[in-house]
């Protein structure tokens, strides 16, 4: 079933202990684009200025990615700066400048008004908004948010939580949004609409709940971190690529799901930006969700 | 086959954010046997003093715990007195008494020296060594420590890492030993003389590596943790217990044993000091772990 991400396609600007980039692209709907390609078509809104290098979107041109949505704007394009410190969960934003981005008003091209599945990557409550109006009932919709929002459009989200069928969010997040941690704050981010709470714990995993029922899965491990920006969305990626291939949500296919994203995350850390997830094969990503299998199994 | 398990025999006074006692049972000795005793017997050495009432011991009295090692001397018992935060993670350490327990010199009772498996809790690593000493060759020895040793002992911990088959830390421990984190630490600590690697998360669960796999697990998602003290010792003491049930070591049983051990101590944070693990069922263990087993299923 066809699938569609609404967020941002940004400039990276990346230092961590192990290197440094200049300007690449990231942005949540990259990164979340490529990792659900690897399972289906994805059909990816965003907006760009008219300063994004033509090969920087290069990675973008692959026909499992539908870039109809993708539109350029005069200005500048999104612009991220961040530093990672020694032990990555810490890191300190240099420069955010959300541009052509931060005025955008999403609309969605009458060919994706079908879409099954919708990633409403962070974004303002009432753009979210905007986007669900214009789609025609999907079948599973989901959304996720920062901070920055909880802290300051509370009502707003509040609002468009009710209109989702699910809500990812680290694990932070969960706790700004409910006061509470880990089950309990999710069994609270339940009342606020959603079917399926899934909660982001980076480096620790993830859990998903639902009234029915509760499913753990851990990160990963691995020693090869050079760049953790991007693994939630990609993450997310995964996961709304392999349901919306699969066409249905189940406990069964959305916690395979959750695997899938784990281990496309997992390798999306290894370089910087999207440069592993943009080589990685369906192949690539079985094998480790195998050797994964095996670290769990008791 | 037989198990032997040396550490402390404590009085503890625990506050948290949903209760308090004073001067309960503790200590890291009790809570493992009373999780080991589940599955095997097991046989305690400690030391308490003349103060300790005898109604404290009483749930040490049960066919599954050998107390022949359990000796009294003139003085005062361990204290120890702890204050958690909210969020459980962080606590404060507000007395410290090593009284009788501080300059105690264990000797290995005769009828002991045969244990297959042995586990030297926390403590000095003088001490650890010593009780090797008379131990008969074991199957498997297990060696826990603390930042207190890694700081002041660092030669004596080296030297008896260097004797025994596995060792248990938690993760601030093991990156405190080896100034790495999570695999990059395990592998650390492989190259130390230890064939196992067990680092324990909290309520991120555990890993364990050795040269040739890693084993990952969550902890179990619990919404009821009142007391987390004894958790690291509960889960040691489960899993050293199935392990002697088993009466071998392979990958198999140890992943096996770290699964029970996530289950009892899911169960020992329930309540204060040792009360929920104190009454505990192989049936209550062994339906957890099935409700364990779902939740990770994917």
């Amino acid at each position: 079933m066809s699938l569609v991400v609404v967020g941002s396609v940004a400039l990276d600007t990346i230092e961590t202990p192990y290197g440094k980039t200049d300007e690449i692209l990231g942005g949540s709907a990259v990164h979340f684009a490529l990792a659900a390609s690897i399972f289906t078509e994805v059909r990816l809104m965003g907006v760009i200025g008219t300063d994004m290098p033509e090969e920087c979107l290069d990675v973008l041109n692959r026909p499992s990615i539908n870039l109809e949505g993708l539109l350029q704007k005069p200005g500048k394009t999104f612009r991220w700066s961040g530093r990672y410190a020694k032990d990555m969960n810490v890191r300190e934003t240099l420069l955010l400048e959300l541009n052509v981005f931060g005025d955008h008003e999403p609309e969605v091209p009458v060919a994706y008004r079908d879409s099954g599945f919708v990633f409403l990557a962070n974004g303002s409550p009432a753009h979210q908004g905007r986007v669900l109006d214009q789609m025609n009932q999907p079948l599973f919709a989901v959304l996720d948010t920062m901070d920055h929002w909880i802290k300051w459009d509370r009502p707003g989200l509040e609002s468009v939580l009710r209109r989702v069928h699910a809500v990812v969010v680290n694990d932070s997040e969960a706790r700004l949004l409910t006061g509470e941690r880990h089950l309990t704050a999710a069994h609270t981010m339940l009342q606020m609409g959603p079917e399926y709470v899934v909660i982001k714990k980076g480096e620790h995993g993830a859990v998903m709940v639902t009234e029915r029922e509760a499913f753990v899965i851990p990160a990963y491990p691995t020693t090869k971190v050079n760049d953790p920006t991007g693994a939630g969305d990609t993450f997310a990626g995964g996961m709304m690529g392999w349901l919306a291939r699969e066409g249905e949500v189940t406990s069964k296919t959305l916690r395979r799901a959750m695997a899938y994203g784990t281990v496309i995350a997992s390798f999306n850390v290894e370089d910087f930006g999207v440069r592993r997830t943009a080589a990685l094969t369906l192949e690539d990503v079985d094998r480790r969700l195998n050797q994964f299998r095996e670290m769990l199994a008791f």
